[in-house]
Formats: structure tokens, sequence, C-alpha cells
């Protein structure tokens, strides 16, 4: 095997340590390829084990894995707890902390959910007293499933998940982007949080590794970047420009972590934008991946919400389309991991936990590593593999069930679009608030300008100002929302993130319950 | 806050550096409770940024996570592969390397499957012209799992999992046990997998963290602790006594492992075994829970098989009841974490991925910690839910299904307890081959005495001489088996594993045409 460039520098570190500190211990990966980093331990070390028990636990708290306890997730952090513990005590509370389509009321697909329930029990695909409880396409449908999943669906698939699910994905990306897509790069899993989380965990090889992430982000990616080991490099969004992404803000995020040893490995991006709303521009787009190969970073298009847009100025159109249109060297070089879910737009079917990542340009090998990563679980669910080919693979027109489904399809996401705008209007409507138009995704992120006094009675209570009111609000209303500072932003500004997601006849009772709060509040701290 | 051993240890690292080594930079965690592992760097190094690319990867496969690279999983390695292969070149392979009962004929639980169909469509429950399509109590079995699951099986529910089955777990470990059970000690997780990566990541500290593990052990738990970093401690079953676990064993791996510098923090024990087939005896659990007490180590009690039992001698019991009638200090200071699923036993619903950690012991504040990391998943899938409170709440005697119900789940064990004998009686007929009785679980894993012009054959062909029989094995009969290479084995011995799920009407055939296999192959190589 040649020497590598890690073998190199561990070399270097053993040669500074055995001249230098004869008595220490290194303690090294001999791995090849290893990035040669080594801990120096010194010898009288040895003579004292490891900490493995405090107050007789093993399992102590403060004795679990540094990345495991540091991480955090503020979707369902302090203000969820709280709002469990209120429910506990009989309290009726909304939860709009989470993108649960589902538990507040959207409908499933009537077509989609006749497909489940005859895939779970096949006997009533050919009973004769089935026939008029089923439409013939669902049935025919139910029987194409029963096919992609030998065994049906109690039995593990393989754990890319079903060949023919895969095959329908890439179809439907192929569809989408007018741009050929291969099912040997769709990997199914259970929900696309598992997919973002294979992909950093290959990414991040140690400490130095930086992933860069927009402010404000989903915090899926900062737990998970905190328990892989690595750096959240994190470039701000800008709120005056409608939560815009600006190039030279990206260059700037780049500059700081190479002047800080780190290597810049990945960008994120996340369109529609959670928690922010916004839709990139085709423009932007082509900036972006410009940028990306230029710096050569993988880029991670989380794009769960393409269905969910609210507004005709900027549809949805995908970075592997705009980086395709752009042709070579950009179409054949970036590395592009694409994620999408069950969970959100018309379908919302988060509780069946569905998803993939559809990867371009990636080295076969690579592929190799994450389907081995991957099979140590096994297999990803089949329920949400069987959602996830009826999502890519609807009823089309001419099938028994289109109409119903075109119908319920349409009157979910026009629904959601009017609920974007009452949200929006409602916070701009309140003295103090500022808030961007949810363009699509889920939620709104309204900007609290808060009065001192009120940042003042936060601080005396030990807590960010954010976070502050959204306890005040939850405990007045019952309105769990999550404060900004569980995504991040821009020091000394204060937002709070909610779904657009309660049903339209509720809206006009929150609403009104928001904002006697917000004006109570504004009154008391003014 | 005070300082602690980390910290302490930490500062012996700098200062031994700082003082000797001046030009060398100390990267080290500044995080409380750090165990005080830090990377010396010489400074030099800092001039040279991490490799980011090669070859115009980013993602080469060189330059991934170093344990993510090296993780390795044997039930769908390169045997799995040269199958699928086969597969796709039209061959019919009979895949008996993974414990996948449905694929192999293996019938669900009508019921469970009713319920399941009804909460995928719960506009069947009250649909007039479904009435004689589901029995009454499937019928309200799903209308208590839809008030479990607030918006349904399209919502997320808790990351713990709904607060309704956790607590039907727990009544059932406590008629199960005798002793009283807890939902909040209870997580339901995609899968057991799931559940034992929670506890390892939040076990393994770094790379002086070892986890006892028997060999042969089930790979996801070389794979996982690889994956965190931490160290394989393998203590040998004893093959000749049955794969039996002796204490002096245990004892000698935790001394070899102290003796390393390293901390033992954890054993895991699988019961009944896999890929041994194993029951542990009441006395030999006794021993062990005396011993891990000694010894401060968390105990992960594997015991997912605990329904598939064939033979009388050896019936199933948790470590948790066995620790509890020890009574104090075992019961009140082992910590405990005891894994469950529905992919095994009458269900074998493994592609609804359903399964459990129980806890004992734990500190509140740990418990915390994977409730945390948990969250940043959202939400374990519900239909694995609704399979997991099927299982541990099933129809009781005066239900409309239970004589059903019975009758399948009897007749599911008692097909696999025939197929046991079958299995091992076709394995010790043949010239070299020794095999253990399948005492449970799934699996048999014969020995197989090779003569050493096989070998040298193996040798030859740069495999282990396991695989290579393997190999030959699949491409001359299509049976896809696992090589004990990668269960681990005694240097110098030789196995595989097959399960024992090939329906019974193939079995004959099965077992012919491996005999003439293994004759071929024995005579080939004398």
């Amino acid at each position: 095997m040649k020497p590598r460039g890690g073998q190199r520098l561990l070399r270097q570190v053993q040669s500074v340590l055995e001249q230098r500190c004869p008595e220490t211990r290194l303690l090294c990966s001999q791995t090849p390829g290893s990035r040669g980093f080594a801990s120096a331990i010194p010898q009288e070390a040895f003579d004292e084990p490891p900490q493995n028990h405090k107050e007789g636990k093993v399992l102590h708290p403060d004795l679990l894995n540094e990345n495991f306890r540091n991480a955090e997730y503020a979707v369902r952090g302090e203000l969820y707890l709280k709002g469990q513990e209120l429910v506990k005590a009989g309290r009726d509370i909304i939860f709009t902390n989470v993108g649960n389509p589902q538990q507040l009321g959207q409908k499933p697909l009537t077509f989609n959910r006749q497909v489940q329930a005859l895939v779970s029990a096949p006997y009533l695909i050919d009973h004769p007293q089935a026939k008029g409880l089923f439409p013939a396409d669902a049935v025919a449908r139910a029987k194409t499933m029963l096919k992609y999943f030998p065994g049906g669906v109690g039995a593990y698939s393989d754990s890319r998940g079903s060949a023919g699910v895969r095959q329908e994905v890439a179809d439907n990306i192929t569809r989408r982007d007018g741009y050929p897509a291969s099912p040997d790069n769709v990997f199914l899993t259970d929900g696309a949080s598992v997919a973002v989380r294979y992909m950093l965990n290959a990414i991040i090889r140690d400490n130095r590794d930086g992933i860069m992430v927009p402010i404000p982000q989903y915090p899926l990616y900062s737990a998970s970047i905190q328990l892989y080991g690595g750096r959240l490099l994190g470039y701000q969004l800008d709120e005056d420009a409608g939560w815009g992404m600006g190039i030279p803000e990206l260059r700037r995020t780049v500059r700081d972590a190479r002047a800080n040893g780190l290597a810049a490995r990945a960008i994120v991006f996340i369109n529609p934008g959670n928690p922010t709303g916004q839709c990139l521009s085709y423009d932007n787009l082509r900036e972006l991946i410009k940028f990306a190969h230029e710096e050569k970073l993988v880029l991670m298009a989380d794009e769960v919400y393409q269905e969910n847009i609210y507004q005709d100025k900027l549809p949805f159109v995908s970075a592997r389309k705009v980086m395709m249109d752009l042709g070579e060297p950009y179409s054949k070089e970036v590395e592009l991991c694409s994620f999408h879910t069950v969970s959100k737009g018309s379908l919302g079917e988060c509780g069946l936990r569905g998803g993939y990542v559809e990867t371009t340009n990636l080295h076969p090998g690579t592929i190799e590593e994450i389907y081995k990563i991957a099979s140590i679980n096994l297999s990803p669910n089949i329920m949400g593999q069987v959602a996830m080919s009826l999502m890519v693979n609807p009823p089309k027109e001419g099938d028994e069930s289109y109409p119903q489904y075109k119908e319920e399809r349409a009157s979910t996401i026009a629904s959601l679009r009017r609920r974007a705008h009452t949200m929006t209007d409602a916070f701009n409507a309140c003295e103090g608030i500022t808030c961007n138009f949810t363009e699509g995704a889920m939620y709104s992120f309204p900007r609290l300008h808060l009065p001192q006094k009120a940042i003042e009675a936060a601080r005396q209570a030990g807590k960010p100002a954010d976070t502050f009111y959204c306890l005040e609000l939850l405990e007045e209303t019952g309105i769990l929302t999550v404060p900004g500072t569980g995504f991040g932003q821009r020091e000394g500004s204060f937002h709070l993130r909610t779904t657009i997601l309660p049903p339209e006849d509720q809206m006009p009772v929150l609403v009104d319950r928001f904002q006697t709060f917000h004006k109570k509040f504004m009154d008391k701290y003014r």
C-alpha cells in the first residue's frame, strides 16, 4: 500500500513525540488512510484507568459519550418537555413545535391508505366481500407492492430498500428534472433524517471537519454534526432579504474555517427553508452549485418540502436539475446528495417514516460503504417504503382513484397556502414583530423585537429572551412553539418558529389568542 | 464547576506537552467531564490542511470517517452480495443468511394484520360493508390504537414511542417476571438494533472503552462498537460445553482489558444465542449478574429470541427476573438494558421494525440523555409500535380471535422446533461436521472440520477457509449462509451460520442438496 497524506502526518506526529517526549505514550490509529490524529497520553495516565463509575453508576450522565451528551435538539427541548408536563396536568396544548401535519388534522390520501391496508392484510385483496371497499387500482397497486416485497411487509427488504421502489423513485426524479436518474444511487431510509445522518457520519472524520449549515437551521444538522464529532460552520441567511442566501457570506464561512485549520467538507442548504420558509431562486441555486464546485464541497440538498410551495414566483426547482442544466464540469463533478421524505407535502405521513437520499457523482466505493452501514440496521421499514412508492408514483389520469387523489392533494396544498398567508399576516399585524412571508415549507419564523425590560427579565430568569417569551406564550395560551435559539439567529435578534399547520377553522381563535398574549407581554415589559 | 478526573488528566497531558514539545500544538476538548483525550499535532501540520479530496472526490472512500469505513457487517457481506449477483443472473437462491422468517414463508398472525389494516385505513372501522371482514376484537383494538396515536399512524408519536404502548410493554414485563416494570424505563425503537445502538453510542466514550461481547457474536455488536469508536472485548463461549458461558473466561477478559489500559464498561449477552442457539440456565444468569455487579459492568441483555425456545430443560428466563430474584444489592444496583423485538418469535414481523429497550437501575439523567438523542430522529415508526402493542398484549382467552391466535402461534413455534431438530441432525450426519443442538433462537452454527487441502486452497484464493466453503456452497446449491468468520470463532476453527427457517416441506430437498455438496467438497479436498 502506498503511503498517504494521513500516514505521513502520523509519522510526523510520532517522530516529534518520540524524540521529545519519550515518556509520552502515543495511542494512534494504524488504519490506512488515517488522518493521522493521535492521542498523546502521559505514561502516568495509564496508572489511572479511565473513570468507569460515579455515584455507583457506570452510566452516570457525566460518564456518557461526550458528543452524545452535548448534542442538543431544540424541537423537542425545554419547550416540548414543558408542554408534555402541561398535557399530563390536563391542559389543552397545540403542538406547533414539529411539522406533524396529521396530528393537527391533515387527512392522509385515501388511495395511499387503501393500498397500505391491503398490503397489511393481503387476504383482503381477493376477498369477495372486500370488492366494493377498495377501488381496482388500489388492489392492483397492492399486488405490485407484494411483488416488490417478497415475503410481504413483514420481511426485511434489501438494506437500500426494495429495488422496485428505488426504480420508481429514480423514474420520478427523471420526470421531475428531465435528466435520467438511476436506482443504484437511491437509498430508502426510515425518514429523511436517517439518510442525512448516514451522509454526515460518512463525511465527518474528526473535529477538524466542518459542515456548512445555514443559520437559522433545522437542528437535525447541529445535533447530528455534534453527535458525529464534527464542526458546524454556520453561514447566515439574510433576514432583511427574505432569508436569502448570499455567496459572499458562504465565502466568508469557508475562509474563516480554513484560517482555523478546519476543512469545510460539505454545505447543507434547505429549500424550501426550515425554519425560514424561503424558496431559493434558480439563479441562486446556480451560484450555490458553482460555489460548491469551486470550493470542493459536497452539496447536501434538503428538499423535503419540495411539494410545499405557497407562491408562484419561485416554483420548486431541484439542485440536481440546475446542476444538470449548468452542464460540465458541474454536472459531472459536484457531489450531490438530495433528500426527500413522505412526511411532508400532500402525504404528511410522518408516522410511517419513509425517506430517501439520491446521490449524484458519488464515488462507487463510497456508495458501497454507505450500503454497508445501512446493512447494519438490516432494512428500512416496509410501510415507509410502500408510502414512498405511492408518493413518487401516484394515481394517473384515467385511473379510477385519480379524481379523488387529485382533489385531496390540491385541497391540502391550497389550504396550507391560505394558512401561510394567515399566519404571516397575523404576525406582521403585531407591534414589534416582523415576519417574512412563508414562501414554502411549513413554518413561520417571525422576529420578535422585544423590549429591553423583557430581555432583562429573561436574563434574571437565566433564559434566552426568546425561550422566556415562548415559555410565557405556552403557559398563557397553550401554543407550543420553538424559540429561535434552537435554530440559531444573529446575535441580539430573537425569533420563534411555529408551524402553519393548525386547522383553518381554528386559525382565527389561535391568532386572536396569540395577539392578545403578545399585546399583554409587550405592555408588561414596555 | 469542580475539577474532575478527566480534567486533571487533561492538565497532565497539557503540561507534559507544553514543557517538552513546545512546537506541538494541542487540540483538546474543553467540555466539562472530558476524559482528557487530546490530539497532539505538530505545528507544521497546520500548514498542511486536512486532505479534503482525492481523485476529484471529496467523498472518496479513503477520505470517509475511519470508523464508518472500518465497520464490517458480515450478515450482509461478501456472501450476501454474491447471492444478490446470482439472483440478478436468474438463479434461485435460498436466503438463510438473515433471520427473516416471513421471507421464507412464515405466516403473519391474522389478528395482528387485521388490526394493522384497520389502523391504516380507519374508514373501514365503522364501514357497514366491512362488518364480516374483521372480528369485533380486531375492530376494538384498532380503536384503542387510534387513541394511543392521536393523529393516527401518519403522525409522529413521542420520541420514546406512545405512552399507551410503553405501558403495555411494562405490563407484559411485569407479568413475565413477577416484578413491576415502569413505562418510564421503556424506549420503543425501529427494531431492537436501533435500541442497542443508542446504548452503545451512549456508553462508548473513546477507544479506551471496551464492550464485552460473546464470541461468536451477532455482528450488530462488532459493527456498532467499531462505528462508535470503542473496543470489542471478546469472551469465548465454550463450544464443547454447548456454547456455555464460563465465568473464568469473563474474568480473564476483564483482566486482559485492564492490563491494556482499557475500561470494560458493559457486557453483552445473547439469550437464546445468536449465532449459537444456546439457552442460558437460571444459575448461569445468576453468576453473570453477580459478575456484572462485581466488575461494575452495564448488562446488555439481548433477549430478542425469548419466544424461540425448542426444548423444555432450559425455558427462557429474563436477566431481569433473575436479578430481582437475587435481591439486594443486585436488584438495586446492576444497570440492566433488556432488548426485545417484533421481528422474531411467532410474529416474525421484521419488515415492520418494532423493538424496545427496557432499562433497570439507570440514572434518570442518563434516561433523559437517551430521550434527547432519540428525539433527533423524532419518532419510531408507528406501524412497528402497533406491532409491539399486539405482541405484548395479544388476544386473551374468551376473545373472539383467541382460538385462531393460539393455534397460529403454537403451530409456528412447533414447526420451528421440528426444524431445529432436522437441521442439527442433518449437520451431525455429515463427515467432518459437529453441531450443537439449536436450543433456541433461529440458527444452527455447525463446526466444519475442514481437510488441510481445503484450508490450503482457501489460502491460495485469499479467503478464510469458511468463506471459501460458503462461497462454494452458494454457487453449487444456491444456499446462502454466513461464514463463521463474520461472527468470530476460536483461531483455527471454522463454522457457518444458517437459519433454521426454510419451510418444512422444502427441508428434505435442502438437506439432501447440502449433504451432497458437502460430501463432494470433502472428497475434492481429502
